[in-house]
């Protein structure tokens, strides 16, 4: 497919201070399976200052959207993880500059609950990482397995999009998954 | 005291996707009463989306830092909140983009554990809003109370950067509080 002004960009994120996965779709025809324009994972400096990595991962998400210019942003709700509070509330920082890289480039962010994600790529809400690992390279077509699951968590955020946002939305009844 | 440029300043910021204290305080001599600049809250629009409210909480607290030019800036920690999961994570993405805000003007950023500022500024770990309240009010000398606690809580967190770092590390013994 060639690479279109015409397509309509989804940019995928799982948000983390260490490791925040990204991934871009492309979609022209919202019932044909979307195109992998670039993904994979920014990682902090773990010498560095709390404020500085949040800075960094702020600065190098907001190069990826100035260059990719996706049209929105998909992620992950937050609120699955109470159970590791600690956790939580530094993603919580994260998220907060990844949100804010989007309202700055003026993209419009849209969650889901992590169970909705799943369903929506495997078809089960409890999918393990592996499982979705493997549906991200089976509908991507990629060679081999992606990697680290930073990345297909991000992919699949952006599918979950597509499938609950623009093919609802469209005039034909949504494909089968 | 006059506006010098000697004048060392810190920033106390109490944190909140909704209201966001701050305060900035001037120390010239690291033994006497140190002087407020400027303090108040940042209030972001309910109803706009998540991210705008970040985006304008940002662009706020960026426009104080390069208008009060602070040398530091002091928040509570943000771990004594564990029984309100999904408050802390609110407030952890609020907390995000005002660590970035100062990541990006190059000041650093101290924490400081809640019982820490309160037993610092009141003497007590366990201190009510209003005696931080009070207490504000009776070491800047302001007329009445200063409202909402937010400020006041901003000007505590500037208050233990002063007296655990800037004290401490003076030539004289600290004074008493």
């Amino acid at each position: 497919m060639p690479d279109t002004d015409s397509s309509y960009r989804i940019l995928g994120v799982d948000p983390g201070l260490g490791v925040t996965g990204y991934a871009v779709l492309a979609v022209s025809d919202p019932f044909a399976e979307p195109r992998l324009v670039d993904g994979g994972v920014l990682r902090s400096n773990e010498r560095a200052p709390f404020e500085e990595r949040l800075g960094e991962l702020h600065r190098e998400l907001s190069e990826i959207i100035a260059a990719l210019e996706p049209a929105v942003m998909a992620v992950e709700d937050l609120y699955a993880h109470y159970n590791h509070p600690r956790t939580s509330i530094i993603m919580g920082h994260a998220r907060g500059v990844i949100f804010l890289a989007a309202s700055q480039a003026g993209i419009s962010v849209h969650s889901f609950a992590a169970t909705e994600i799943k369903k929506s790529l495997v078809g089960v809400g409890r999918a393990s990482k592996a499982q979705v690992q493997r549906m991200v390279q089976q509908r991507l077509e990629l060679d081999k397995l992606p990697e680290p699951n930073d990345f297909a968590d991000a992919v699949a955020a952006a599918y979950c999009f597509i499938d609950r946002t623009i093919r609802r939305s469209g005039a034909a009844p949504a494909v089968n998954q």
